[in-house]
């Protein structure tokens, strides 16, 4: 199929890669001509404009939109939109709020162009391994796009999937992420109990090395842990500090409109902004209370 | 009442004080010739061994022990039955934990001499406000005791009272701590979000002092926190740094034992723990498995 | 002063009969005749609709809102927005969600009406007690209102103050709730462990009443819980449901938005999303997937 | 090599026939005797004691304990001690908490017998994909069992090791359970979420299946979770009860000795105790004070 990519980045560029390596033909805009070029050196066309991206697509087109979130992927669509005709498609393949989702298919619906909202996971891993692709949108524009799917899937008929109507996408792909929060906090207070007990010199990286064949809690994330500490044992010059990139919120925010009791997802979110404040207020002011009531040493700062 | 009194720290000189200041006759032991004489300029006598101490009391003797739970207080209590005769009383008054208290006291029954615990709380304030005391004992045991409880407590028939067998007082103490972990640990946070906000430039200790009157969250705890916003706004120069001192960690593996669900008061503690490891193993990991499936960066230390 | 009382519910009737004690004049309006004849005899006057209301009352107009929160406080403020002139007050006294009070502020701005929030809390007590009022507004407006708020507050200068600019009573208030949460949620845990140590067999409104003097835990919500638990020591009758009412769900999402880890406040919340799912889908996947690789026995329905 | 397997429950019948089919001779006491029979079926030898098992086995001896943890392993690890020669090996497979391990080793000790502690993962699928195996022990005592362990374990070199000296084993397999029930949580809390989005009405089974290619979530536990959604999306029939078996209480008691903080771990563990109580007091008093203070109906039982 012939698609236009919007969004050459890390992600972007390698979604790109893996459809011209699947025969697809693959038109992209990045403002940086840098990332322009480097499509061109993979068979890719480009283009400098929105504009151009879309006059060089034949109609009926296809867009897939691989920017950041939020505003930018806000103003991509309105953008988009006033360029495309009846009958268009758009791909929202990046990490948006299954909400703006909603509110962007709206939108499009209004001028007869199709939204499709693509959740999307693989990371620096999917150029070759696939894409996992969680995709909401009508039945019929989806069935349309699917050799587009299945090339960048790691399997024709795996990895990806129609889950439900426009935003469901988004929403699986938000869940996807909190649960991701949830495996990955579970796994580093495992290894950190471990390491804790030092009388016993465990070595983690051989200890998750067993775990990788006939153990209940093997995945793919162990194996990336494993890795990280064979490469890197005492974790040396690395913060503790751990960013969240908005899903896990979200995901918080849906567990609390639906009522849903989330604790694990919910801690593991808090955790990171912990790890984000050394100078927590909450710790000072209990510092401060246990001296109150029981004239408790304080440590200075 | 004639009462000996083990160990003349903070607390125990303190309630030693408030014993005399109510009439009752009291000698303390305490390795430290300060203390003892500190006591003495308070009216008490002093003995500067346990053999003394005991030699000092008519039989039957009533002693309190006030030293730090685990070790001291296992030693302190062998010593103490190596020179007491049958009838004689111990009350330990010290934070033991409630498993110790019966071993303690199953001692005790082996050799005729009587066992009361007795969970203290009040702090710094006990002196001038009286002590909070849950007591476990012989029912009869602890009558004959009442003119002590009487004085330490806040008022006669108030703040005081015997709540079950041996081990049912440090194990109500206990348990009163691990509320208390929570409760500190509820308004902390609720005082945190205030303070983030800052477009509200919101007064923490003005919002203390509403509170006090007429507020559901009215409580001793809040207005010590208020004391300690008011007095220090910013909670300058004090340590994200909080210690435990071993109550909360009990209630949680009595929680565990008694299949009781106790999110709250268990986090209240692992919070503490938090805040004392800058340098979270936990998170380190976290970060660097961020960058081995995202290849998301990692803030260096 | 004179104000008119929009909404003569539970709170509203109370804080209309408050201020009538106090020797101000107030007018109520509530579409309920039996509440409108209610105030009447606590000698208000009374309108039966808000045009009537805000014909009765003499400019510059002072209205206080003791409505339910979202769509019927938006709607109310619409509609009187609709019949007030410039200079005149609107007060929401209700929970409203301190960003629908910044924007019915921004309403209210546009047509030279002052807007004030005021979080209240007292509940059932507030007739007696007084209420506690975190108020937010411009300093000049909030001012003017004094002689209402120091009728109202438990006394003159005790238990209300203006914490800040329009939202910020209400954000005060929210926080204030979430902080209840923790507090309710950490007595409750406490006294389910000493419930459960069954071989001590204690009695738990006795300790209650023994932490109400002297002890660290001491507070009104102590007060109310020993008073549940001697009138009904086995909670007899009561249903394991808890119901939230929104300010617990806002200070989770505040603390979203601020990176503040509120781990207490939110577990305490997510327990009561837990208490209201008897058949937790969460749990039977659990029960489920240990019978999957462990061939554990699944307890049938 | 020849080894006596006590205990030919689920695992210990299936842990043999692996390791007949491996080659090995096993010699297998239980106490039942179609238990005997069953592992004669597959080729091995039986005994209807441990002195007949102890007698049938050429010195230095090898014996696997696959009983329940607890006094059962204790008993055995006795009534074995006491017809065992210096020289001769004891493995214990089964669940045993470390610090157990310990005491075993050191009796074993002092009588000369080798004593290694071997955390075996692998359910019911052990048999047919190899056991996950973490073994603690001294280093040439394990490595004189080398042949068995590779046998037992998915591979020659794969899903097995010596991590450490006696107690290390045990302590791994705790910790890996931990980490097992804060995988589990995860996932059921985000199939959860998706569930009671009933708007979109997504197939979970289907969501499952496509995170099994490409996904950061992928992983065993789901492969499972997916299998089990497949077999009964609803959840029809299964009670929301979860059981835990004792590794998940060693590991958050492990994290308090350790001073770790392990929030997601407890969480899953509590959340399990909180499925088991259906009548929960904390709860019901909860509702109650909801009632005291601010007069909110009661839900009743």
């Amino acid at each position: 199929m012939q698609l236009g990519m919007i969004g050459l980045g890390k992600m972007g560029a390698n979604m790109a890669q893996r459809l011209l390596q699947g025969g697809h033909q693959v038109t992209g805009f990045d403002p940086s001509a840098d990332a322009r070029k480097n499509l061109e050196g993979h068979g890719g066309g480009s283009a400098d404009s929105l504009k151009a991206l879309v006059q060089a697509l034949p109609a009926p087109r296809v867009l897939w939109l691989m920017v950041p979130s939020g505003k930018i992927t806000d103003d991509t669509v309105d953008a988009l939109l006033a360029l495309l005709d009846k009958g268009d498609t758009m791909i929202d393949g990046g990490n948006s709020n299954y909400k703006d989702s909603l509110g962007h298919a709206a939108k499009c619906k209004d001028k007869g162009v199709n939204y499709v909202d693509c959740g999307t996971s693989g990371g620096v891993w999917g150029l070759a391994e696939g894409y996992s692709m969680m995709v909401g949108g009508d039945e019929q524009v989806v069935d349309g796009l699917k050799p587009i799917f299945e090339t960048l899937a790691p399997g024709k008929d795996k990895g990806w999937g129609r889950v439900g109507p426009v935003g469901s996408g988004h929403f699986t792909k938000m869940v996807h992420n909190g649960i991701e929060y949830g495996l990955m906090q579970a796994y580093a207070e495992g290894f950190s109990i471990l390491k804790h007990k030092e009388e016993f010199g465990l070595d983690l990286a051989q200890i998750g090395n067993i775990w990788r064949d006939g153990s209940v809690v093997r995945s793919w994330l162990l194996e990336l842990a494993t890795d990280a500490l064979s490469k890197n044992p005492e974790m040396d010059g690395i913060a503790p500090y751990v960013v969240d990139s908005g899903e896990g919120r979200w995901t918080v925010n849906a567990a609390l409109e639906l009522n849903v009791s989330a604790p694990v997802i919910t801690l593991s979110l808090m955790e990171r902004f912990r790890s984000r404040d050394d100078d927590s207020f909450t710790d000072k002011l209990l510092a401060s209370l246990r001296n109150e009531f029981g004239g408790h040493a304080i440590k200075k700062e």
